[in-house]
C-alpha cells in the first residue's frame, strides 16, 4: 500500500517535469545552495594527499573523522557527551531507517508514526510489514499526548518514528514539552524513538530545540548531509544508544559493507574546515527563508481565501488545507492543466487521510516562480469551483 | 551464526594489521591498480561541466548512461540483447544481494549456496533467515550435478547463489557445461540463480565464459566496479529479468532512495572513454597475474610438501588444503606468531567445514612479500608439527 503510494508520487513527479510546469511538488534541496567550488577544492586536495582514503574499502561503521564530527554536533545539541563509537555512517538517512527496521521489525510489530508522515519512512519500514499506529501531527509536531493515551490503553509499539524539525509533509516542529514527554515515555515503556532530523540546519526563524535524545535513553537520532550539504553523495548517519552498536554494524555490513569512502572523505574534509558550517548555514537560511516567505505571501495574495496554512520556521515544505468543498485530488488535476504541481496530502497517511490537505514545496523555485505558481493555483481553484 | 563468523573474520583482520605482519588474509583489491589520475581528471571535468549531476538527487534505478554501459557489457557477454532498463545500480554488489534477499527470502526459505561460499553473501542473506542448502564447489565451480540430484529428490530452493568466476574463497570458475546445466535447471524448476561475478575482469589466463544468463531466463547477474575500478565508491549493479524490475526498484528506493550520484557519474565518465577499459584491464591482469604466480611459486618452493592447491586463472584468492594431520586453525595461531596471516577455511562454510582448508589472498602483497609470507608459513608449519 505504502509502496503503491510511493509509485503514485513517482508518477506525479514525472508529470510535473513537463516544460513550463511550475513544480511545488518535489522535495529536492535548492541546487543554488550547493557548495560546488568548496567541494571541488576538497576533492582536489584529497586526490593529491590521500587517494587511497577516497578509493579503497573502508570500515563498516564509517570514517573515524566524520563519526567524530557527528558526535561533536550531537554533543552540542544534547548538552551531554556523545561518543564517536555511537555513530554509524549510512547511505543517506533513508538507509538508517532500513537498518533499524531490519533489527526491530518482524511482521505485525507495531510502529507508531507521524500522521501525516514522511513517505520514504513509510516505504522503508513497510518492507518489513509492521502494523502502523498513526499518531496525529499538529502545528507542534507529533501529538505525544495521544501516544501516551494509546500506551496507557495497552498499545505497545516497538518503534516510534517522527521527524522532529520542519516535518515532511506538515512543516511543523516538535515542541520542547513534547520532546521531554516523548523521551520519558520511551524510557518508561521501553520503545525506541527514531528521531529523524534531516531539516535541522534549515531553520530560518526561532531557536533550535534540543534533541529528544536529551530526554531519554531509547532514542536513535538520524541525520543526513543531503540537506546540509548535497544529497547526491547519499551520506547520512545514525547516533544510536551503545547497546545497539553491534546489531546496527552487523546489518550495515550485510546491506552494503560500508558507506562510500569517497563521499565520506569529501564531506568530512568540507564540514571540518573552521567556520565553514556556520557560513554555509547562513547561505541555506537565506535561500530557504526567502523562498518560504515568498510562497506564503503569494498564497495569501492569490488564494488566501481558499487555503489555510501555517508559516513554516524552516525546512522545505508548507502544508495547507483547502477551505472549500473540493479535495486536493480534484484540485491537482486542474492545477496540472493550469501549469502548477503539488502533492495531494492523502499520499502521506497510513490511516484515514484528510482529503483537503496538500503539500507545497518552496525549495527550488524562485520568488517570481512561486508567485506565478500561486496565481496558477487560483486559476485551478476557480476551474474546480466552476467560477 | 554466519554473522558470528563474519565478526570472527573482522577480529582476525584486526590482528593481521599489526606491523611487520604479511597479510594474505584480506580481500582488498590492489591499490596500485587504482586509476587515480584518470579518476581525478574525470572528476575535474564533471565538476566543471555538470556539477548538478554529481550533487543532486537522482533516479532510483541509477544513471541512464551507466545502466546503458552495463547493458552493453552484458549483451556482449551473453551474445543476446540486454536492455538498460533491466539494470539497477546498487551500492556495491553486496547491496544487490540484500535487495534480492528482501524480495525473495522469508524465514525458512531454502537458498542453495556455494560450499565453501562467499562470507559476505552468507551474511547478507542470513539477515532474512533462510535455510541454507550447501552445494559443494570443486575446481570447476559449484557442482551442479549435486544440485540436480537434490532437486530430483524434492529440494525446492527459491534462490541459488554462486560466484561464477574465480570464486571467493576457492578461486575456481564454473565450467561451461555447468553454466548450461544451471541455467536449464533454473528454468525447469523455477528457482532464481544469483550469478555473482565480481572478479570477471581479473582473468589472467584462459578464455572468458558466457554468463549463466545466456542459458536460462531465471538469472540475476550481479557485478561491481569494486574490482574493475575502485571499491571505495561502492558502485555495483544487477542485471535482472524484466519481471523483477519493479520489485527491485521498490526495495532499492526503500533501502536508500538511490545510489550515489557522485560515484555513478565519475565511473560512467571513466569507463565510457574509448579504449579505457581494455587498457585498464591489461593493468589489472598484469598485477594480479604476476602476484598469483609469485604466490604459487613461493608456496611450491617453501611448503609444497605440506599444502595442495590449484593455480588460479584469475581473481584474488588461492584455496589450499593442508596435507598433514593439523587443522588450518592450529596453523593460523602459529602463523600469526611467525608473522604471516591467512583466513582459516572453516569461516566459509554453511554446512560441515573442511578444517584443513585455508584461503590465501595474493592481491595486495608484492612478489617479495609473497615469498617471505610462504617462508613464514613454513616456519609456522614446522612449529605446529613440532619439527
Amino acid at each position: 500500500m505504502a509502496s503503491l503510494k510511493s509509485s503514485a508520487i513517482r508518477d506525479l513527479l514525472a508529470l510535473t517535469q513537463q516544460p513550463h510546469m511550475i513544480s511545488l511538488a518535489g522535495g529536492l534541496p535548492a541546487p543554488d545552495s550547493f557548495p560546488v567550488e568548496s567541494l571541488r577544492a576538497v576533492t582536489d586536495r584529497a586526490f593529491a594527499e590521500r587517494p587511497l582514503a577516497l578509493l579503497q574499502y573502508s570500515t563498516t561503521e564509517g570514517s573515524p573523522e566524520l563519526r567524530e564530527w557527528v558526535a561533536e554536533q550531537a554533543t552540542a545539541d544534547r548538552g551531554g557527551p556523545v561518543h564517536a563509537d555511537q555513530v554509524l555512517i549510512t547511505h543517506g538517512s533513508q538507509q538508517a531507517l532500513d537498518l533499524v527496521a531490519k533489527v526491530f521489525i518482524d511482521p505485525g510489530v507495531t510502529v507508531a508514526i507521524d500522521e501525516p508522515g514522511y513517505v520514504g519512512a513509510i516505504q522503508a519500514l513497510s518492507v518489513f510489514e509492521p502494523r502502523f499506529l498513526p499518531i496525529p501531527v499538529d502545528r507542534h509536531g507529533m501529538d505525544v499526548a495521544v501516544l501516551a493515551d494509546l500506551l496507557a490503553a495497552g498499545e505497545r509499539p516497538r518503534l516510534v518514528y517522527t521527524v522532529v524539525n520542519f516535518q515532511n509533509p506538515s512543516g511543523s516542529t516538535l515542541s520542547l514539552e513534547r520532546r521531554i514527554h516523548l523521551g520519558e515515555l520511551a524510557d518508561r515503556y521501553g520503545f525506541l524513538v527514531i528521531e529523524d532530523d534531516p531539516y535541522r540546519a534549515l531553520r530560518f526563524r526561532g531557536e533550535q530545540l534540543p534533541s529528544v535524545a536529551t530526554f531519554g535513553k531509547n532514542v536513535i537520532a538520524c541525520g543526513t548531509f543531503s540537506k546540509l550539504v548535497v544529497p547526491g553523495m547519499r551520506i547520512g548517519y545514525v547516533v544510536a544508544p551503545s547497546w545497539l552498536r553491534e546489531d546496527l554494524a552487523k546489518v550495515k555490513q550485510g546491506a552494503d559493507l560500508h558507506t562510500s569512502s569517497f563521499g565520506q572523505v569529501l564531506l568530512s574534509e568540507l564540514v571540518r574546515q573552521p567556520g565553514w558550517i556556520a557560513e554555509h548555514t547562513d547561505v541555506l537560511v537565506r535561500i530557504y527563508g526567502q523562498r518560504a516567505d515568498a510562497l506564503c505571501d503569494a498564497l495569501e495574495r492569490h488564494v488566501g481565501d481558499r487555503l489555510t496554512f501555517e508559516r513554516p520556521d524552516g525546512g522545505m515544505f508548507l502544508w495547507a488545507s483547502l477551505t472549500g468543498d473540493h479535495t486536493a485530488r480534484e484540485l491537482f488535476t486542474a492545477a496540472l492543466d493550469a501549469g502548477v504541481a503539488f502533492v495531494p496530502g492523502d499520499a502521506f497517511y497510513t490511516g484515514e487521510p484528510d482529503p483537503r490537505t496538500l503539500r507545497l514545496s518552496f525549495s527550488t523555485a524562485s520568488p517570481v516562480e512561486l508567485d506565478e505558481g500561486a496565481r496558477r493555483l487560483r486559476v485551478a481553484l476557480d476551474a474546480v469551483e466552476g467560477v
